[in-house]
């Protein structure tokens, strides 16, 4: 059965909205590894970092119709996520349907297809992360699903999940748990910059953690190769 | 039989340079989504915009003897199109072959393999596609032919065709449809400009062409999720 | 056995610095084709040139730990060489290590695999070669070792090797080679210089090396299309 | 958190077993073309035929420590799923844990990942659908869960859904529609075989189904070449 | 326009059947190393050797409808070509589709998508050289054409060429061409018969042709490693 | 310079030989996981095991002459090592090839690149590890070395260096370590048959080498889902 879901839940707006200052890499590790969309998924421009709602769109490879009732599910500071059925790297979305979700205030498209009409759409400023940029021209003959889980570049994304998305990649954070990965990501970050500045002042990561310890007694052996000569 | 064919017929100028003013993606779906090479051929830098006459070379992989004979072939606005006939990634052209073509009016390079010099051919403002970016080099020992029908990227390019490329890639149009085709994108630009207006003020694609309509006949169901509250 | 080699032999550093100005097509060729590595190599920004000894870091898939006990090895102007030992795309390198890298005064990271937190190196200005983008963590928990001869992108790397990088990808000089490499290099691109200026005033390769001559005995044919009409 | 779940709600052992009966090509086409795992999960062996109930383990790239854990959770006729949390070819499984599995009375296993020993493996008769064959080892390091949701191949499994496997790929079928569902394949293969004898005979599928009539009025133009002549 | 041609000229079935004793790699050898298509084309199963005129089919990604249209059109021992115009790897062909070809007569089908049901086709003995073996399902919506010239796996087929399939893939000879082809294909295995003999005995290449000679004359050098200890 | 090295230091016949016994993953661990060229390589029939010294040929991409010097080198047992210098997926080695070295009594191949005429050869009995089938031709015009270090997918391997290959893939043992690395092999073989042993009879891994509390160490966590219901 093919069906709309109509007025999901919604990670709250702050929350999600708070993610955009968070680095993917980071939230990928502040939530124990996981979520990360595959590295096929690259912007169509650099530069853009984006956080939000997740619309979902389940469609049939080579056949972008259900992008349009997609777009009318989204709402301001929404991520669009689209995902074929099947492996496809047609073209399923251009300026065009580029114009009519940001006129929606939508934040930005991931995608696990192709994407056309970049020129256009970097011109916009409204940010695609796409597998591959085609201008394969796709059908609208066939029915898929809006706001039902998908799987997108190897994750499960649920609507309502937060997408954040950077020159990175992407990653979802599961709505019941975003309120709590996004106190840890802020909190990794300030570790982070502590840590940032004790390595540009040149300490080693080796001497941190017990690192070059327990390199040892897994039985790291140092040779100076002056001794050879 | 190795052979360069002279004096190929020739889409007439003006109509082959008109047609850089359209997208790849809009004459891609102006000629009926036919003629479109694949994804795999990237710009080396954004933001070039070309369109002549193909001058064709075919020529056996890891070999790049044959390009020095298509160059003297090319006029100003021609488009030299190099593709191998056999899968190979190797770097076929580089900044003297770039020079040398530019220096006889050339529009830029097709080529189902790999480009190196990069750095050199950007600052030219010569522009190339091409399959990857790779130094390795190729021999010069074996022929090939030149201005004769070559499969590039998956497409049949015949010489006296006109290649246009921008951003989305590149696009092949037959010469004896070369104007009909043009007629054809320009007129499916202006009606796309229509669309635009109609988007960017919020009006949805699937309350024109019938969508909603369909849809629900092929039996695609709303769903309130709040009514699950 | 695990191993870090300490004080290797490096390549003079006059030597080594001297080849950032030559570009990695050349030295490939200067070096009689051999050296190359594999086009997934990319850096994450234009524009980078380096060169620079090669502190060589053998690691297990998945597992970044022994990037710390290279970093210790580096001295200014050495190239860290990271190859896991198994495909990995995962993210091994991120900007605290580039932090750190930096603070040793190294040129920059060439590694096949995954890096991530891009935006933040691009802005560092350091410039790193890797196979993809991918925020994907890995672990720190099983040994590899450090300045000992590594397969990297299908070549093999020396500690104390030059290895040269832009953007056509990387290029390895061994260390014995490598006042012979780049006088040649040197040689090639003053010979370059002549050929450009030749082919900028518009004479054609075909012309030199008694190329048009060669092709003729090997049975090249000319056709003039003309003669059809 | 890592999480081994015990006694999962299973799908009824008969109606699991009746699946293997049925083609997965069949069973994707009668749940509506849904559940199907992607091309890249092939046979180490020609000929095998398995259904059961899926016991899923999610693992860490390049460590195969978890399917310990998830072996214990087999019972007779399960198909245990393996799925890595981030793309890996290295050889997870080998003919020690076929000798494991196989004794707990699995029906087999499918693995998004590489394999290894498929010599001994093809000889015990145990039949494996991974993405690759290759000896690369991996540790026993990281924990990973046992009995949760994956994505396994571009696809949800979820712990007690059918897993269908042959020459053809690999299906899953949720537990809450596999009655449904069986019974739909069976009624598929019976509707297949009657056209299968109608085809036999020579009957044209363009003949059923109104096919000649609808291409003729999306406007298919039949044109005789002997008329050229 | 859409179009199905009737009536093809075909190349004449006693040359066209005539090359099915000749290798694929001998042909496309004799040929002058033209025609042969990518090396993705793997047979579903190993043994099979077919020779017969094409019969093509141009169809839209992930739509198998026109096959159909072209399966009207096969006449005894034809080879049916089939070529989506984008991309993809979906499995347009399976047991009723090949029971229906096979009644026609054909000789085998070779498809640059994906195929299903092999388990049924290979005990049908009906012959298929496809990308890959995928389930997924195609949708019948739109209109492509039959015999029309395609590029499948990167080569031109035109309908009524010669198309020859063994274990190596797939080759296509030109309707003009074939019997030019097949006198040449035979010769060279006449040869290659005496060429075999002679290696059998232990003569080498080495000392055929000139080789050692030309090889010492480019600069070869032979060092004996005896003469460093 | 390109050379060929004769009357290579050779591992002990009867130690290379010893290892045909042992399977590749088996060998991969027992040298610490290291040696094992790339997934890529696959036999062109199932269920050969070769052992024997490496004779290695570099090459230039598509030109396969240095095979014939390569030849000339082989002695009874040894296996050759072929790796082009740059990818490449053209077909350098056929049935011709493939008598001569037998001839020689070698006793096998293994080539980073294509193979072609399998039919012949799986018929012949001779084994070959290669990357593709595919027939596409190559010249014999650039020169290479035969018996100097080459990387092939991916691994270093010396002349004189064991090569073991079976269904699993392709392993490299050096010279120097080849009697421990057996011994080690052999070994470990003993081990895995009692391990095997243990596991049919229903012992878990589990219960082995203390994983169960490690894992809970870790923090891993049973739940039980019959508690939920």
């Amino acid at each position: 059965m093919h069906v709309v879901v109509t007025n999901i839940r919604r990670t709250d707006r702050a929350i999600a909205d708070a993610f955009a200052g968070c680095g993917v890499a980071t939230i990928h590790e502040a939530q124990g590894r996981k979520g990360l969309l595959g590295p096929q998924l690259r912007p169509i421009y650099p530069g853009a970092r984006i956080a939000g709602n997740a619309v979902t769109v389940s469609l049939p490879p080579c056949d972008n119709w259900m992008i349009q009732a997609g777009i009318e599910q989204c709402q301001a500071g929404d991520v669009l996520v689209v995902a074929p059925t099947s492996y496809s790297d047609a073209g399923y979305f251009g300026d065009l349907l580029a114009t009519s979700l940001k006129a929606r205030g939508a934040a930005g498209l991931v995608i696990d297809a192709g994407c056309r009409d970049i020129r256009d759409i970097t011109e916009m400023g409204f940010p695609v992360w796409s597998k591959c940029v085609f201008a394969q021209g796709t059908v609208k003959e066939t029915l898929g699903s809006v706001n039902v889980p998908v799987v997108c570049a190897g994750q499960i994304v649920n609507p309502g999940d937060v997408i954040v998305a950077d020159d990175d990649g992407v990653v979802v954070v599961a709505r019941a748990e975003a309120a709590d990965v996004l106190a840890k990501s802020k909190a990794r970050e300030a570790k982070e910059a502590e840590i940032r500045k004790r390595y540009a002042a040149g300490e080693l990561s080796l001497d941190m953690n017990n690192s070059r310890q327990r390199m040892a007694e897994k039985g790291l052996v140092y040779i100076d190769q002056r001794a050879d000569d």
